[in-house]
């Protein structure tokens, strides 16, 4: 076979750049769950150290990154922060917090979507919801971008 | 130029499959925010023609669409219509739709973000909160995946 018959062969049957993207769809999809619930694995366990900092570490460091809920939109990795600290000012109001019935959906190769129900096991009362968190993946690992959270009524 | 040298100088080059990709993403980014705003433009017509039926077709049409609130998840295309029709059975329920503060950021080639506040006028008393919708883009055209409104307390 000539190079330029190898060539021609190898671009029309895909071992071409590219190929690779095509034929691991399912692994990188396995792969991204296991990180970001890694990311959610770890924040449980920063908030329930009542390390609000350490559990921030989840969110990305950004400006553009977001927090909504009934009372709006807040908007940067450092009012979020703010906003933790003045709703949960010690480990009472923190409580002990779970995840359950976590479902991550990979949206494309460097996003992906986590929806599930949250608890706050507190001795002044606990409280509980769902949420819905947008994941980008940085250079840094996988990152929150967009946390909706609802408390039940 | 042997074809050889053709293929391999295109293939160094860039000039193979995957090359648009990679030079046109502001365009299609504003092409993915044009979208995603015209479903959305569409949805708030129907809902205030008073058809929740066409309104829907914003959504995907799937048993795995979500909508989450602080209710909790209802999972399910059909279900979400029946939330809809029960929670707003009529024209005076339904009100005046208005959609503000729309953001619209993608997230890759195939799913995007949209953020923003909803407000149902109506005469019984308006009410409105924040919503993250999350959108894939289906051979149909870009669809909702995952609907979380909250409401304003």
């Amino acid at each position: 076979m000539s190079l330029a018959m190898f060539l021609l062969a190898a671009m029309l049957h895909g071992a071409a750049p590219g190929t690779t993207a095509r034929s691991a769809p399912a692994a990188s999809n396995a792969a991204a769950q296991a990180q970001v619930r890694a990311v959610l694995d770890r924040q449980v366990e920063d908030w329930n150290r009542g390390d609000v900092e350490a559990f921030m570490r989840g969110y990305w460091n950004s400006p553009q990154t977001e927090f909504v809920s009934s009372s709006g939109i807040v908007r940067g990795w450092q009012t979020v922060l703010e906003r933790y600290r003045k709703n949960y000012p010690d480990r009472a109001t923190m409580g002990r917090l779970t995840f359950s019935e976590l479902e991550i959906t990979p949206l494309g190769p460097g996003a992906a979507l986590a929806v599930g129900h949250w608890r706050l096991q507190r001795a002044t009362g606990d409280v509980g919801g769902v949420f819905t968190l947008v994941f980008r993946k940085f250079p840094g690992g996988w990152r929150i971008v967009n946390d909706h959270t609802s408390q039940a009524r």
